[in-house]
């Protein structure tokens, strides 16, 4: 068995903002990030697939398609995008990095038909980063 | 003459636009970068600053007071901000990365008074940036 | 559940010394890193911490409070000093990598209430890294 | 018990290529990375030493003697070469990411005599990585 | 004036060789550098362009119009190939980073028409790179 | 004309400390890099060679040879040392980061035989680096 990572980048704006709270506890919660118009960042994605190594090609799964799976059902749904008004699978859900990561995870976990979605890392800033697993 | 350089990073939305062309030409020259609520960076900015080294310090500025500085005059107006919205130094202007290091220089030139500041980096992303040295 | 990281750096000296051995198998073993004055790093230090989400919130923990407890319980008591002589966490501790990474779980563990530690990584070098999960 | 890593860096061409099928199957399947002349890549290479601290001397294993013998066994073998023709542990095997990561797994788990190894990861480029654990 | 860069990758083999020297010479001067079939890197390319931001678009060039530049004329050209055997503006030079910048650079400087060709960077690795400005 | 870069890393401990001021001016001024025992980095050093590429190499200067000359006069003398006790060429010296650069700069200025020294650039963290040109 192998772990393979593809890792991608893109650039979104996102609010916290819980609406079933008041306006100051979204403040005192969520403070700078809960700037009325949103901030940003550069999120870095990195998608982990576990399995075995296929021995006619010696890969686990192509990268190439790897890369379009990500690309046809997670960075063309989010990169440039705001994560509270234009992306269907965040509808409803404070987009927190623990959120979109599980978000991401429910949008690949059907897709990945060479091996099996193992974990999925979002990094929303050098510093902070989110791992989640299905579990 | 030393050259200084000190790291800061910010995360802001902003949204590409100039009000004086169509929504048509916006879209044309814009892309998904005219998307119309915004999407977002993790800024990298790196400020240089020339000058001859004090032999009484050692330092050419001392990197906690230009850290005060930038945080006074940058970081803390444009961090966890939509540029379009929600900074002074920005209001009419398309925010562009050109722009905003030209923004930048502009903040700093007058409050560096040990030293001369030589160049504003910014980076949009790990791929994009831009430099700006007042000429 | 979900593995939330946070990334913190602190600048330290050390000396790798056992004083239980002579001076001549101290210079065997820890060779260059035997310096008597000691030598330094810029460790990057990694805090994994493993959990549910909280539905109010959208975070497994706050992380301007994870931020909080690692500087007030590890970074102020680390950065800018030297760890054989100015850290009580580790007093009588050769303070190798491995012996830090141990010392500051031990620093963490009770001092996490939303979810649990799960993990401490700690990089001496860009190429050496070490991590202890209290196993 | 502790995990330490050492990363080490290597440079090399290869050719994906499976002399069991057609130069088209070869060309459909691999595409630019079936390049009749090979292309290259910068490997970064961790590997990571599972086991207890040594009391007398507070490591789990001297990351030089660790160096060393990843030098000795692998990059030795593969720094500077064309692995589809100079590197005798890869001969007859179609040196995709995954099957190097297994061929250097190989070269390294019987000479690893503090703790054992527990993970081989293999970067090819920045965004696509590979991890073996010998399950 | 504003200094724009845009940063690409790309992964091609080549081998140090002079033909006009002896293999003794060859191997002497090259080294490892010299090995028959060749070695490879993931070259970093950072190509930055000088000129006036333009108050339409508030670009200097426009970052996604620069890097279809860059692909036509550069990454298509060599990424996935053997520097030596496979890359017409390389023919009859010696691949060293030095040679392959200024081939770069001869690529490139007709055909940016915003702006004026400023410097290219090449990275061969982490440690070690070149800068060509066309002096 | 091309610039050649070679990179290196060095671990050093140094403490901040002019000794014609005060204890009480010498803690305002370096504030915890006072620190009596001193505290340590990982310095990253970039040395960049300008010259004319040669012919017959397609080098400026061969990087092999650059690294040596740099081991030989710079990274032997101060890694895994304690920069204000063990380090001749910065012996009275107070060791900031502005001091080791130029204390470098002297150190290789007549020791580069092909093509002259251009540049030394020392991070200090991934956050604060100068730049000396020799100007």
């Amino acid at each position: 068995m192998v772990y393979v990572t593809r890792r991608e980048v893109f650039s979104a704006a996102h609010r916290l903002h819980n609406p079933e709270l008041t306006d100051q506890e979204n403040e005192d919660i969520f403070d700078k990030c809960n700037n009325y118009h949103g901030h940003g960042h550069n999120y870095i994605l990195e998608v982990v697939v576990a399995g075995e190594i296929n021995p006619k090609t010696g890969y686990l799964i192509d990268l190439k398609k790897l890369k379009k799976i990500l690309h046809e059902h997670v960075i063309s749904k989010v990169d440039h995008k705001h994560l509270n008004f234009d992306v269907p699978f965040m509808e409803g859900v404070n987009p927190t990095a623990e959120n979109i990561a599980v978000g991401i995870w429910n949008q690949l976990v059907d897709n990945i038909d060479e091996g099996r979605l193992f974990s999925v890392k979002l990094f929303e800033t050098e510093n902070n980063y989110i791992e989640y697993r299905g579990e």
